[in-house]
This record gives structure tokens, sequence and C-alpha cells, in this order.
């Protein structure tokens, strides 16, 4: 598909939300068609499922539940939006996708990393993200800065600790397509070296390469 | 478990609802613990995931995110209602399971049998139905007599045919635990053939023999 698909990762209190914003907002002033999301959510069902599973009423919720919830709403999301804007040659950039279902159902609820991964390839008909973007921190700063009050934040730190080795595990299983970025540095410079690995994944005409070298200095 | 899992299947109009409720009733009068359910549903959150499912705003919803959706309520419904109930000991009739997602979206929408009741099966952790009645109809018998103006109605004939043609195919794979019947015959009757079936399933103290064998003559 001529678009680029960019997904941001990381446990709670990572800046995600913020350094999806500020990618939008640099790419936008850059004249790029961007699509910028977030999961779980994306579609007005999505947002109902969200609802759903970050509530106070999904307390007791089976995991596998949760699990099938959240593919369902990815189901979704890849059908109703990413997949067009891809196909119209948008840049997607997405808050979460399914590295974030294995750390947290696969790896954090011990449902098994792979049967996710396979859950959600399923779900998606297999569309992988061009670029991930993985904003580590360790998990006692994450939680402190955490303040969305969402369900997955009251987890103790030994879930955290689950979930933070699992989206590890994942970017070092696959270092193309992959950027794993220090989130404690300051905000500016993270936002920097994002929107770097973009440019890589864009050439100079706006259409994206196939790896993320460097575009040609034409 | 100590407990009997029973489920009626059967596509739009076979009457599922009423011999459930009646197999519900008869099996009350005579003293048994008996649990009454339906999917989508059967708990807070499935009856949330079915009015997404079956409501005016589903219409345009990915096939895949259906599946996902009917899964995810299957989970929470095995989990918090069936699992419990069969650990007391009571017997639990539940309107569609499964096979109902094997035949609708495995068969009906194309997604593949196979996949479909992989999903379920994880979806229950292997959760299976001590006996599964077949309500089995004619398509345009079945439509005729549907009244519930859900989406699954208004699905054109072949889709039902092909629904019709799986949950059979299932049914034949499945020699023990399973029973068909003629869903047009009076209803009296097939009342009086399920609660038979679920007879031969009940010892005469009440604890169910291991497969559809009639009880001792003790």
């Amino acid at each position: 598909m001529p678009g680029v698909f960019v997904v941001l990762e990381g446990g709670e209190g990572a800046g995600k939300s913020t350094q999806c914003r500020r990618l939008a907002d640099s790419l936008r002033f850059d004249d790029h068609d961007v699509v910028l999301t977030r999961e779980p959510g994306g579609t007005r069902l999505g947002e109902e499922v969200r609802e759903v599973l970050l509530g106070a009423g999904s307390q007791g919720m089976a995991a596998r539940t949760e699990a099938l919830l959240f593919a369902a709403a990815r189901a979704e999301h890849a059908h109703a939006v990413i997949r067009p804007a891809l196909a119209r040659g948008a840049i997607v950039v997405c808050d979460r996708y399914i590295d974030s279902s294995v750390a947290y159902q696969g790896a954090g609820r011990g449902l098994g990393e792979q049967r996710i991964a396979e859950i959600s390839g399923w779900a998606t008909d297999d569309l992988v993200a061009d670029l991930t973007v993985l904003l580590d921190l360790p998990v006692d700063v994450g939680l402190a800065r955490a303040n969305d009050g969402n369900r997955m934040e009251r987890e103790p730190s030994g879930f955290h600790e689950q979930v933070r080795r699992s989206l590890l595990a994942r970017a070092a299983a696959r270092p193309t397509g992959y950027l794993v970025l220090a989130a404690q540095r300051p905000a500016d410079q993270v936002a920097a070296q994002i929107r770097a690995a973009v440019n890589a994944l864009l050439t100079h005409d706006g259409r994206p390469p196939v790896d993320l070298a460097p575009p040609d200095p034409a």
C-alpha cells in the first residue's frame, strides 16, 4: 500500500500520546496527509469497546474476554481506518497496536505471547506497521508519571515489568522496522529522533522506500 | 464438572428460544438446578456486546470484528456463568454456542470454519457441551417464522443455506453428544424429544453419566 504505518508503543507513562501528537503535527506542518489514531479506539465501535475495557465495570473480566475485545476493536480499526488511509497514501500514526496486546495480555496476563500475536494477526489480516517506535522507560518512573487512572495502571509493578520485558524482546526479535528510544530523555529529543526515523521511511517525493535506510541525498 | 451443559442450535426461526425455555421449565419442575442462558449475552458484558452486534449501528462492521466480539462475549459467558454453574452441579441450558459462530461467521461470512472453531475453543478454554440439540429447518420456513428483526435475518437466503449446511455437517462429524431434530414437527413433540435426550444424560440420582446411553434401570 502506498501509505506509511507508524506505531508508538510503550508502557504506562512513556509519553506515547504526546509523542504521537507531536509527530502528527510535525508531519502535517510539512504537508503530509496524516491520520492520528489510537488503540483501543479509533472507530465508533472501538471507542465503545475502549469504554468497556478501561471502565470501572471491567473489574473481574476474564483475561480471554479482555484479549478478544482488544482484538475485535483492532480488527475494526485496521479494516475501517488504517487500511483505507494507507491505501490513499496517508501516514498513519497509531498510539499502541499489536505489540501492546502481546505484552499486556500475552505476557502480563499470562495468556501466551504467541497465541495473542496470532489472534491479532488474524484480526488485522496480517497488517503490520512499517515502523514501530518503542518508548522504553523503567516501570517505577512510568507509573509515577501515568495519570489516566485506568485499570492497567492499577496492576502491580510485576505485571508492568513483564510488559516491559515483552516489548523489549519483541523489538529485539525484529531489528528492522523497530526503533527503541529511552523515554526518560527530554521530550524534544525523543520527538526529533522519531521524526528522523519517519523521514528515513519517506523518500524525497513523499513515497516510502521499503526499509529504514536513509533516502538518497538527491 | 458435576453439572450438565446442554446447547440448542439452529438457524433463524427454528424455535430455539422457545424450546430452551420449555426445557428449563420442565427440568425445574423436576427440582433440577437450572441455568437458562443465551449467546451472545448471558452476562452484563455479553448483553452489551449483543447490543453492538445485533443493533442498527453494526451495519458495515468487518466480518472479523463481528467474529471476535462473539468470541469475547462467549469467553466471559463461559468464565462467569457456565463454568460456575456446572461446578455447582447445575444443568445449563444455552441458546446458541460455538457451533453458531462456526456456522454464521466461519461458513456464512466465509472466515473459515476451522479458524472460528479454534478461536472459540481458546475463548472458552475448550469448554464443550455435553449435549447439543440442533433444531433443523428448511431456510425458507425458518425465515418466514423469524421475527427478531436482527441483522442476521436480513442476510440473503444463500447465507442461511451455508449456515444450515455447516450446522448439519458439524452434527454429522460428532455422532455422540449431538441430536438433530426436525424443527417443523409440533413443538410439543420436539420438546419431548429434547427432554428425553437430557434425561438420558442424567442418572437416577441427578448426576450425569459420561455419554448419552440411557441410565441404568435402577
